[in-house]
């Protein structure tokens, strides 16, 4: 029962559901309804997808979420990033538009969340570490401009394609010629009447005297008001006829049993993609849920976090849905407006599940520019450059790896971005590595402490050379530090003892045991004789069993001190 | 000129050249170019070549690693891996016995060298120590491994192929049936006579009371022997007209004026084996000359060494040969046999292409088993399965990339084995850093040194907390740490102060960055105070003008003792 608690954290909260519990959640559940109503039909059409997925991508996944994930304010569904990333990686396989299109987006929500299950079971969460903080912000922000810019079609109202900007930019303008003024007028109304309802209508409206409440609720039927004044407005002046492109008929249904394709040439060519994807839905929505959580001093489990992903990643490929993650603003929003379990979810899921049902027919007239503007909104405040100018000036290894992320997403697509950004972030870890920094120390006059020579005023004695080696010594700089002790001891031919101060060396794997042994041989052969001091228990356990210590010159200090007073030459008393 | 020199070291040991240094010299020469001759065949006939290849190669790389390498005793040719690295790049973009094949190892040559004297004026020498001493070793044995096998068709006189081991093995198994008993017997009897040679023959003329000097030029022309025994055999009876396959003609010519085939597609090919070869190439290359320059007290210049090798192999594009490197055997023999300069491998390579223009029409007759039974006696020295137990003794990191090179090597192929080894060496190092060891620390009694609380008697407090992080912070273990310490200090509601002993944390990235600005937030909130000690200077020099200093709870001290006696409650003196 324990056990089973554990993969279900639903049992735990269920069991204290309060009456109290139940209307926050209730109130919570209305308003975030509201909001995603349009922003599910737009996250349809980024993808790629019919309006209705959308929909469906937000019941079964958050009513499993509800029951698997340890999040009590995360909102699960569609996600501007992911749909990118969905359209892209679908677009390689199936022609948009198409049964196979559909059945593609199902097997790769498939894919992904098998894989995320996987790797909850295996505990391997901490995978996701992998992605850097400046890497995600990068492709953020790029995924930002490259999503606003796949919009602009629809708000031009021409047929324009591509998965890069320099592709979408190209098409864009050999098809300005086709420009239809009346879908160009409502997509910029509504673009500019969103940004209002984000900046500038909050202000008016409390300035206007409405309570804080009030006004907020208000703010967030902005998207709500816009689509319902362009749908009534197409529908009254028929401007459907005249080029503006609708939503049209959608299926009045609750969402249906589907099943995802299983050919393997299909999980084959989304494999990959998938697990792209996969990684960077987790890593939006674990940074989510930890934000949402900190400020309740709620505790997310990272791995149990994978489960409850990949259980609404399954439900969305077995009900008419496409790959979801926890979203950022849906979930801000479900906090604000006061959620407190998972159970606001499952009223979100029933209230979409109506909309479903009943709301369709509604919004046959709803021109596709108002939903590329509600998107191009949402994704511009993604965009943020301020990360360029943080790494600049902390570290430039972060700098190259966030610049490189943007300009390859923007350029190369969105999976060579990501994977370049990791790889590029591995690379430059390894080359710092592996020119380790080695000071020279000595000790800081009437104390115990030893500091390196050039930065502080210390006592050495030319007989012996105490080295603080700045890195645990691993094959890609195993050799270096050989090398640099050899010739360091040429040059000073006074030195009669090396000490290695080992309190920064975290590990010494087998290349730099060797490299070790043999620099021990050569300074042996020199007359030197070679200590380790402050060696860490870790360490120490490994090198016991070894010829290093069987055949070591010197002798291993606990501490720098000790082994200083011991090796140095003490002066002469005078009796 | 100083710089001249410095790209050109025969500049500098060419001017102090003495008449007993040429002696010593030419006496080396000539034992190297007995031993050369039969296995510069051996080794292009692996390479898929014809045998005049083999010898061409060992022609201008030698003289031109003479003047451009910094090794005194490397001896530059043809060798067994890089051999089976060129049959398999090769054999993938044209068929064996075409002209194109032999252009395409020309090519394979020149994008080779190009590569090496990029890398070296560009000193990223360092490059190479991304293959450990264990992947190194692990792909070694497994290509003697291939490499024997591959001969195996040459000693039974059957025609079989594949680059991986079950392909061969598969491949010999169906045509066992063609077995043709001449060659057998021709083959095993040079195998066990070459093994009794290696092993038996040095003891057996001792035995016989010769000097060891004379015996162990006698065991160096052990495989000239079975060259001329079989060659006079085959000839005598006419065995080439029973199925025993022979050299034949081979031309009587200098190395030739060649041109390798620049054609983009053949290019793109082969640009990645190509890298792969030259990494491969050079790290054998630069630890045989390590080793050797380590006997002499001499240095060896591993940016000069990649110009050196990178020369040689343009040198071999253009004169009919095909890769090259710096050969264990070969190099061993130059040096026990008294070589003191280059000039020896200059020597050398009159040698032969004196061979190649005269002694070519004698080895018309010798037999392909007997260069068969060459080669694998000389690859079977390289099988070494002893890293395995050490590696398995020492550290299972290393353990499971030396099984997975090995592993993968025979069954996937040589580049798929050396790229799987580095890939699963770099992700084992990330993965133990991405789980830091931190340990809570206390003051060794009577001492100012701190040290595990799990492993010394030590003095603590309970509202100090004072935890050793024992890894550099980055990306990839960022949160992990945040986490821990968060949930420390949940656990312990005692705790008012924590120190972060930095001894050990080399470097702080902007990942990591972040985190600690955010556990000092948390910290905060708990009315906890976040210190740091014994931060490193490139570490504070960083983080000098960054929020987190700037807003840090606590203090930043030089020495843990410093921290200690700070923050630590003092008992209350009695007046």
């Amino acid at each position: 029962m324990q056990r089973l608690r554990h993969y279900m954290p639903i049992l735990q909260w269920g069991r204290s559901y309060t009456r109290e519990s139940f209307s926050n959640d209730m109130i919570a559940a209305v308003i975030v309804t509201i909001m995603l109503i349009p922003q599910s039909l737009a996250y349809a059409m980024l993808a790629g997808l019919p309006p209705e997925a959308g929909i469906y991508a937000s019941i079964a996944p958050i009513l499993l979420y509800a029951v698997f994930g340890t999040s009590r304010a995360l909102a699960v569904g569609p996600v501007a990033v992911v749909s990118l990333l969905t359209a892209s990686a679908v677009g390689q396989v199936a022609e948009q538009g198409t049964a196979g299109y559909a059945v593609a987006a199902l097997t790769l929500a498939f894919l992904s969340g098998g894989f995320l299950v996987i790797l909850g079971i295996l505990r391997l969460g901490f995978l996701a570490n992998f992605l850097s903080h400046p890497v995600i912000a990068g492709f953020i922000t790029a995924s930002g401009i490259l999503i606003a810019t796949s919009q602009l079609k629809h708000i031009l109202g021409v047929s324009a394609h591509g998965h890069t900007l320099p592709e979408m930019l190209g098409s864009l303008l050999s098809h300005l010629g086709q420009i239809n003024i009346w879908t160009l007028l409502i997509g910029v109304a509504a673009t500019a009447f969103l940004f209002w309802v984000r900046k500038g209508m909050k202000p008016f409206l409390l300035s206007k005297g409405l309570t804080p409440k009030l006004a907020d609720v208000l703010t967030k039927a902005g998207p709500v008001a816009a689509v319902f004044v362009t749908t009534v407005l197409v529908w009254m002046t028929g401007l459907s006829d005249h080029g503006v492109k609708i939503v049209g008929a959608v299926p009045q249904s609750l969402p249906p049993l589907t099943m995802p394709g299983l050919d393997p040439s299909l999980v084959k060519s989304l494999l990959l993609p998938a697990i792209l994807l996969s990684i960077i839905g987790f890593v939006e929505s674990i940074s989510v849920a930890q934000t949402l959580a900190a400020k309740k001093r709620q505790r997310i489990d990272p791995d149990q976090e994978l489960i409850g992903l990949g259980a609404a990643n399954l439900g969305a490929a077995f009900t008419g849905g496409y790959p979801v993650t926890g979203g950022f603003a849906r979930s801000v929003v479900n906090f604000d407006a006061g959620a407190e379990t998972p159970a606001a979810g499952a009223f979100t899921a029933i209230g979409l599940a109506i909309a479903a049902v009943a709301l369709t027919p509604l919004i046959y007239y709803l021109p596709a520019a108002t939903l590329a503007a509600t998107i191009i909104v949402a994704v511009l405040s993604l965009v943020d450059f301020s990360m360029l100018g943080k790494t600049w000036r902390y570290s430039k290894a972060d700098f190259i790896a966030v610049m490189a992320t943007i300009l390859l997403t923007l350029t190369m697509g969105v999976e060579v971005g990501v994977a370049s950004g990791v790889i590029v972030s591995v690379m430059l870890h390894l080359y710092k590595t592996s020119r380790p920094h080695v000071a020279e120390v000595g000790q800081v006059p009437g104390t115990q402490h030893f500091r390196n020579i050039n930065r502080h005023d210390v006592e050495t004695h030319p007989s012996v050379l105490s080295l603080r080696v700045d890195e645990s010594l691993y094959f890609v700089n195993a050799r270096v530090l050989e090398d640099l002790i050899l010739s360091r001891v040429t040059d000073g031919c006074a030195i009669r003892h090396v000490i290695l101060m080992f309190s920064a060396v975290n590990a010494v794997d087998f290349s730099a045991l060797e490299a070790l042994e043999d620099l021990n041989d050569r300074l042996r052969d020199m007359g030197v004789k070679l200590h380790l001091s402050e060696v860490k228990g870790p360490v120490m356990d490994k090198l016991r069993a070894t010829h290093l210590i069987s055949h070591l010159t010197g002798q291993i200090f606990l501490s720098q001190y000790d082994a200083w007073e011991t090796v140095r030459p003490k002066p002469t008393i005078a009796v």
